[in-house]
This record gives structure tokens, sequence and C-alpha cells, in this order.
């Protein structure tokens, strides 16, 4: 029997995305669609690639309309999901794709968000250490952020195995779907094509705390990351360029082989053979993650690299492999491994 | 029981695409895959984004490592298919992606292709009238060309209901990919972003006769197609801009009319409802193709315009659609209708 | 002595291209440069890329602040140029980039802007028969519109010639800072990053009259455009392919004669040698418009294209060209006549 | 008296940004301009932006081509510009686009060009400290990488102010023109836009020792350099991000007060006001670099940030500005300071 599935913010990127995705599993059936500003409006002129729901109306955002399901993905403004996710009960699966519940810190949380923090949930990147087990049957998911996937599936390797030390620092290029779909005015097509900017320069991007979260347990000792995110022309995708220096003695043979095992039966998360590198338009509209490592013997660092949609494994796809593992379903099930390139 | 089938091209952008939807098609075991230069050549090398094929090898295209697989798909250089189809012989069903059996004057062919015709096949293009027919239980297709699908599916309609002149004058905007995979200077990323250029303008692109042929027997007339194609900066996707002038009496209602019923349970044309227009981003990634019309009394002129994705609508998924329907599957099994976008 | 000259309107993206020239020719001294909302903010924030007038802070458009001007360059939201020009009186040359003097007819702005008809200014399109002379002297000119520069340049010498039906069919592609600065959800990067969308379909787009006033005088008969115009996914850069049907005995010799004629001597506007096509790039930042024709025997219809910059010759260059004849200047003091390419 | 200028590898990206540099400069009189598979045919076929020598036709590259010129810019691959600077003689001024004389350690040389050194001439970059004076009147110029002069233009400062550790990492993001005109499959359009890719990973890129050669004696120590380059989806522009640890101690206050006052006075490199970072598109077409710089105080890095043009500053600007210095003409002569923007 069908799982009925709702999606609130039904017209932004994030919860477009997660339409597209569960059109195609097969244990799925689209209930209710919820939306802001847009509610009344029907779905086909906020999202025309979607064309077997171009017919359905967006509802408002109330508990009302999304009770009754059995699970619910929030793709919400930050700060709005607690409410939510309060009134709608334990018996419904609740997957978050905003930030309200991924960090354990609270004075993180009101550092880089300025608001309450409203609690923790099971974090739903089951290919970090532990993850996996914390998801299988939660009812309630904070899906990473987008930044947070892609670095820490770069970098967790190298400090499970010890590898690194623990100062990182990570650039990051990223498609423009992941500044979201409200209109600003440098994120025109005018203003991003043909433009590289950075921003949130300094340590000051909301994504730096959760990198750390995520880091520091696998490696046994605290980790900070250096992170400079920059908005580059193209609508999807991530490539995280992440180094460490190397601990004394590390070899290459050594790094590579702890990222082989670390990715080892991973579905979705894959080492590249020896001198390829990830590219994003590999990943294009998949829920794959593309990984290579490198040693700098000169410069005595670590450098590993990953590519990912960061709309897919860096959002919906995450929250649907999510759904999966904690629903007790197969967890490919519904899920793209191919990019659409070129 | 899956049906055994082979790629002959594999790494170009055709060959790569008709794995893209095999990977994902329900009944398809993908046997041979062959290359010309890059026979040898790890496929994780040349098509990155096919996970689950990564680490085959391409073999050189020879009939003997085509045989022995229910279906053949050839993207080939022009040319090529009609001695390996040969060989294959009447028990394999073979689906030429490339141009050598879509025209049916012999003098079309001499004049645009400069070489001897090879003769005539089933033409992938369900949609049009008539064509799905002669495709059921064909084992041979031929696939249309990408600017035909697009122009064909804008027009027919109007031709097909007597409301449209028999000059049609058409623009089409293509994304790079429908130039291939050979490396050229003005093929370069470093050319074509920022520009839009126009080629093959005059009469003398190879797709025009293709669309003269489909839109001739639908108008009961001969048409005439003056056809400009241009390139963009844009991977993949076409629109096609098409315009005749109204017959006598035309309203914008009964154009409407006509293409509302022209579309009629199709699985992978439609038609937006009024005011909305079509934009190839909503079709990335899929077999769909959509269309708009409208009448512009002041010019006394049928617009009517398509968006499909060269890749998918254009080449590899109409190749699939039309595998499907030879064989009497469903039509639709394996093909993704939803794009992939922003 | 240097012309103090004035800009309203400078943090679009007109008036920040006319500032990019201005910043170029030797004999404009910058003056005041105003705003809407943005009045109060410092230049450098709002266009960054002009670095000698970063310090400058905008101040509000008012007739005060433009007074003491010997030029002032309006770049301003249509239906605004009037009172401003009016407050400024006779001895001020007043250049409208804006659309609110382009237009002759009382009935066509009506019809096409939904407001009052505010006059009719010499119309800066200096290349068009007739007008470089109105230009000279004037005191007021009407700057025109993007697609109808590009798309009267390449029709004219075919009517000018008497080679043409009255009957034009355009499709035009246009780069997104055609579409303005302001933030709108369809102009984002993510929306318009690979796709190619059309708008204004069916002879609703304003500039559609535009078009029919330039070229029906010198056709000598009344002509209609057919004009579809298409956003495509770079930040500049208009790509005009305009076609109509041959008038009976026309030949590509008299085709060629026609258009070589037409721009003998012009420093902005070239014919390309036959078998190269104009790209957008070429013109890239450039005051230079690109043209080439062809003739279709079979299609019976002459196609000409044209390349423009948009904001150069579409807007900025042909309004400081422009200012250059109405006072005297040499007419091509300032303007950038090559492409900045690749 | 205008000076007599040769370009020899006018087909390529750097030669044609030379040209249209030069076409802008007021003592410059273009002489011959050769090519090498490219000889015999127009300029307008190649360089189709630069309308003024559209009739020109590329010679061969030989010394008795070149000879009687003032000065030769050669844009050459790497290895064949000393046998053609040692034909010319002491009275040309040779500026080398390559990279023939750059590094200063034949070792550095033979391990990342793999063949023998050629020698090393006096340094384009006059913003590095010292280097300014010995391009005065000096005969033989060596230009910089495009990244090298990206990442020390945004680190000498902290180096010369004693502020950073020893350790920098660079992650560079850069258009395709910084890759050239040669068709390889991976630089095709259809490749490049929406993808990022790396490339040169771990220490192999050829700019690295040119990065370290720059900045070590700027610190007055040896500096090692952990460099990433990335490919991104434009023609043009360089964005790098750098960073090293902080020295103990240091402030943001005592950061930012020394770049001022390393780039004060600087004609062409502009310390970005606090808070606004620099983009690629700000300095599109123009010669100017944009740097800002932040202190990380969780992490203890310093995080500095430039974006140039790789074509202009990059490559053919920091050419032109270094022959200005070099024949004692205004430095500034002929050099964009505006980008083209948007």
């Amino acid at each position: 029997m069908a799982l009925r599935v709702a999606v609130a913010g039904a017209s932004g990127y994030a919860g477009g995305e997660v339409l597209r995705l569960l059109l195609g599993h097969p244990e799925v059936e689209i209930g209710a669609l919820t939306g802001g500003s847009n509610a009344g409006t029907r779905l086909g002129a906020l999202q025309p690639h979607l064309l077997p729901l171009a017919d359905r109306v967006l509802e408002p955002t109330t508990p009302e309309v999304l009770a009754d399901h059995d699970v619910v993905f929030l793709a919400l403004p930050h700060g709005q999901s607690a409410a939510v996710a309060e009134a709608l009960g334990p018996n419904v699966l609740v997957v978050d794709c905003g930030a309200d519940f991924r960090l354990r810190a609270a004075a993180d949380w009101e550092q880089f968000y300025g608001s309450a923090h409203a609690g923790t949930w099971p974090y739903g990147l089951p290919e970090l250490p532990g993850h996996r087990a914390a998801l299988k049957g939660s009812n309630r998911i904070a899906v990473p952020g987008c930044y947070p996937t892609a670095v820490s599936l770069a970098l967790f390797p190298a400090y499970a195995a010890g590898l690194a030390e623990p100062e990182a620092v990570v650039v990051a290029a990223s498609g423009t779907s992941g500044a979201g779909k409200a209109a600003k005015t440098h994120l025109l097509g005018s203003e991003v094509m043909g433009s590289v900017s950075p921003y949130g320069v300094g340590g000051v991007h909301r994504h730096t705390p959760e990198m750390a979260q995520n880091l520091t347990p696998v490696a046994g000792e605290p980790v900070t990351v250096s992170f400079t995110p920059t908005l580059v022309p193209m609508p999807r995708g991530i490539l995280a360029t992440c180094s460490a220096k190397a601990k004394p003695g590390v070899t290459a043979e050594r790094l590579r082989a702890a990222y082989a095992e670390a990715f080892d039966g991973e579905p979705f998360v894959h080492l590249l053979p020896e001198g390829q590198w990830p590219q994003t338009s590999s990943v294009y509209g998949a829920n794959t993650a593309l990984v290579q490592v490198a040693l700098d013997a000169t410069a005595g660092r670590i450098v590993a690299i990953s590519a990912i949609d960061n709309l897919v494994k860096g959002t919906a796809g995450g929250a649907v492999q999510s759904m999966n593992i904690a629903l007790g379903l197969p967890e490919e099930l519904g899920l793209p491994v191919n990019g659409v390139a070129p």
C-alpha cells in the first residue's frame, strides 16, 4: 500500500526537487502540496517541469492540511518547522529540509541563526559513521545542509582513519539554486552568468558549525573548518575542494585505502579511479556523490574533492534516502544514480 | 525475460543518452557497448555520469560484437548504419539514431548529404499521423532528427486541421550537444558561452527536407520550410519558433482546439494552458515536448512554439519510445516525463 | 571644454552602460548621477565594475539635480521621462533611453503601453535613411528599443532596395540584461541558465510597432512584422533572425549589393563577408552591428541576421552615438568597435 | 611617432586580447600578425570581434616577419619563445606571454615543464615589491601566469607585513579561455556548461612554483602553496580564494591596513570597501584586480580573495602595462579599468 506523502513548501527549489523524486518513487502517493504566498496557485505555473502535478493547486501550510499523511517533507524558511512538526504528532514521519534541527549545540544555533534553538533530530547523512543506524525507525529527520553534505563526505574518511590534522580548509563552488527561489537582484541571471562571487567569507556562513559538528566526532578531536562558499554560473551542483595537513607518515596508498574502505558498499558515494576527478555535471539530477583524494607531498596536505547535486544528494535526494531508511524501505528506492549529462 | 540491448557509438552524446535511459528501463539488459576510436576505453572515462557502467570497456563496432542481441541502437556517424544493419539480420530490432534512413526521396538525400541513398525505414515520431501504426512490429526504426521532431510537433496540428498556409518559417535555438562531441574550435565553451550564433542559414541545413517530408502529407499540399538553426549557450534543449500564415477565417479558438485534439491522449506531447509558453528547462532530461500556439491577428500568422530536450525526445528518448512501440511494450516504459529543473 | 553630463537612473543596466561609455568619452565630464529607490547609495555598491565612480553617491531624480548640465541621459522606467524633460528646458540635450518618445502614432503608444502618448522625438538610429540628418542639432533624442535596432538594421536594406515583400517574420534571441535589473523570479540565474524561453508571443511585444514604424517608410508600403522574442542564457546580446519573401526576380547578387550599399561608410554597421554569420560574442561590449543576408531559393525568402549588444548599440552606445551627432562631435567618439571576446 | 608592434600567435585567445588592447592604445601601430597553422588566414575569420583588423592575413611566425618592429608580443606555445627572441636582437622589446622565462630556478622549470630551462626575464607584475623598477628600460618581459597574478596580488600584502604563516592554501576558479583555443573534448561547451571541474590537483599545476617564487622573497621565508585550480562555466575571469594561518596577534585592523598600504597608488589593484567581495564580472575585459581580505578568528586564518580577468590583468593587460613601464610610457595608457558588466 502506498505511503501518503505531503510536501510543505512545494513552490521552492527544494520542494520541487522532493516532488520530482517522489514522482519516481514506487511506494509513494503524493498527497497535499502547500505553499506560503503561492497558496491557491496551480503547480504547473510554478514548477512547469512536473507535468503530472501541473493541475494540482497549492494549499496553505497548516497542520490540518498536512495531517493525515504518512510522511511530511518540510521545505520551509528557517524557523518555521518546529511549530508544524509539533502539530503533526509522532505517527507522522517528518523530514525537515531546513536547518532548524541540524545543530546539536544551542550556542551554535544562536550564533549563526540568531534565534532560539528548536532542538536536534537524527541527521540524514547515513554515510557518516553512526548515522545510518540512528535513522532507522526514526519519526523525525533533519536533512543536512548541501555544503556540509559535500564537505563531510569528502573529509570524513581522512579523519576516520586518523590521517588529517584537525584544521580543514574548504572552498566550495555552488550552483545558484542553492540560494533559493526568492527574487533578489544579485541572483539575477544577468548578474550570475559570467561571474564567480564569494559570500559568507571569514567563517560566518551558517553551514560552518554543521561541518565541524560532523567531523569532530569522527576525528576524535575538535575539527575547525575555514569555509568559503562561492556562487558559480550554473543552476545546480556543488564542487567542494577540501584540504587539511596530513598527519606525519601518511602515504598516498594509505589515504586511498581509507577512502575506499569508507565508501565500500555505499550505493550513492563513490571514490573515482585514480587520476579521475569529480565534476558536477556527472551528478546532475542524481543522488550520487563522487569523491577523489590526493596527497600533495610538497605542501604536505591531503586534498579531497567531492561533487554532488545540491538539490539531490545535497537536499531532496538525501531526504528521500533517509526516509527510505527510517521506514525500512530499500535505501536506494526511487533515487537516480546516473547524472543527466552533458 | 529481459531484452538484450547493444549500443553502437556509446561514447558520443546520443549513445550516452540512450544508455542513461536504458539503465532506467525495466525490460532491458545492457549488452555490448561499442566505439570507434574509443574502443578499448573504460566507459567511466568517457561517460562519467553513467556510474553502473563505469567499468565496462568499449568494444569495436563490428557485426560480430553487435549480433546476438534483441535490439541494437546505432549512434554512428552518417553513412555507417546501412552496412551494420544489413549484417544484423531481420531478427534484430535496429534503431538508427543517425540520418541514413530518414528521408524518403533519394534526391533529397543526395542533395543534402552528398552520398548514395541507403533507403527508408519506419520513422520514429509516433505522434505524427500514421506513424505509430507503422512502427508496431517493425524491425527497423529511423529516429527523427532533433529539429524535425521539435518542428513537426509544433506545426502538424495546424496543417492537419487545414489552418495554415504551406510556407512555414522556423527559427530554432539549440543547445550545443546537438552539434556532437567531436572537438571543434567553434564549439569550445569559450566560444559558445555568452554567444548566440546561427548556422546552416538559407535553406541548407540537412534537417530541412525532413521537416517538409513530415508536414506535406499532413497538409495535403507541398509545404516549404524556411529554417534557421541557432546555437545557444546551454548543453541541451531545443526551442523551435514556427509560424505560417493563417488560412482565411482561422480563429484562435479553432486553432487551440486543433492542437488540443492533435495531442489528446499523447503521453509525451502537451499543449500548455493558455498564456503559458514552453521553455527548454521544463523538459531537461525528459521525453516530453511542450507546445503552445497563438494567432497573431495583426500579422495574420499562426505562431507555434515547442520545447524538447534534443538528446531525449529529440534523439534517445524518441528512440526508446519507438522501440517500445515496435516491441509491443507499453509506450511510456522507462521514459522520464519530468524535467530536471531548475 | 568638457560637456557636463548627468545620468538619471544610474543604478540600472542601461544607466550603468551609459556611464561605462561616458567614462571613455574624451569630451565628457560626468556630473550628477541619480536613482529612485537607490538614491543615497554609493555607486560602488550598485555598479562595482565602474571603479572611478565607486565613491559617488546617487542623488534623487529631480529637475534641480539634473539642471545645470549640457546633456542629461534618462534611463528611467517608462512614463517618467516627459515630466523630467519638460523641466530641463531647451538648452539641455535630453537623451531618453526609455520608450516614451519613440512612437509616432499615439494609437500605437496607447495600445502597447496603455497610457497617454507623450510625443515623438528625433529617433536615434542614424543608419536608418533620413534619421542622421534629423539628429543633427536636435536637443531631444529618443533612443530606439534594442530589438527594433537589431531588426531595422537587418531588414531596411532589403526594403530600401525594393527586394522584400512587406510581411516580415522575426525571431530574436536576447541576453537577460534586456529584461532589466528589477528582481523577478523568472529572471533568476537558476531559471535562465540552461533554458531558452519565449515571451510576448503573438504580436503583443511593445517593440513590434516600432519595427513597423521604422520599416514602412523605407519600403514605401505598410510593413507588418511577426515578432517573437526569446530569452537565452547570456547576460548581453541580441541575435535577430529576420526574413521576408523575396519579390519576384531577386537574386543573391542584387541582395548582397543592396546591403553593401546601405552600410557603405557606416562606422558601426558591417556586412560580413559571404559565408560568415554574425554571432553575439563578436559585439560584446561594442557599438557594432554585424549583419549577414542570404537568399533561400527553395523557400523564396530573404534571410537577414544581425547581432548587436543590446546594452551598447541597442541602448547606451546608440544613445552616445546620437549625442555625438546632435552636438556636432565626431560620430564615433568614445565608442568601442571591438567586441570583448571570447 | 607610433610604436610598431607585432603579435606572434595572433589567432589564439592571448594574442587576440593583446590585439584588442593594442587597438585602443594611442601610441601603437599594429604591424605584423603571425600564426602557426593559421598562417594565410584572414584575421576576420579567426577573431571576428576585431573589426579593424578583419582583412589582415596572418603571416608565418618567423624572425624575418617579426623583425623591424619596436615591440613584439609572443603568444606562442611553451618552448617556442627563446628561439624567436634570440633572433630579434636587443633593440626590440620582446614581451613573452608564455611561461618560458618566468621561473628563476631551472629545477622548477624542468620538474613542471619537462624541458631545458630557457632563462629568466624581468617579471611583468609591477605591483609585486621590487618588480616595477626592474621592468623600467628592460627589453625583455616575462608576463606572469594568470593564476600567479591573481594569487600573488591577493597574498603578497599579508606576507609583506609579516602577518601570515608561510603555508598558503589556494583554490581558484577560472573561466575556460584560460585553457586556450585548441579544440579538446573536455573543453567543449557541452562539457563545461553546467559543470565545475578541478584539474592539476595535488601540487602538480605548472603555476604552483611561480606562486611560491613570488611570495617567498616578500615573506622572507620559504612559502609553500597548496594550489587547486577549477574550471567554471564562463569564458573569462579568475576568482582566487587564498588563505593562510594568521601569525600570532594579527588583528583585522592590522590586516586591512597592510592591504590598503600595499595597494596605495596602484592604478589597477584595489582593496574593496569592507564587506564587499570581488566578483569576476566586475573586471570583465578590464586590467583591474579587485581584492578583499578577512580574518576568520575561529579558524585562525587570513582569507584573501582576488578577481581578475585572466585574459587582461592575467595576460594581455599585464603585458601591455609592463610594456608601458619598460618604454617609459604612462603605465595606464590604453588599458581599460572598467569591467563590462553585467
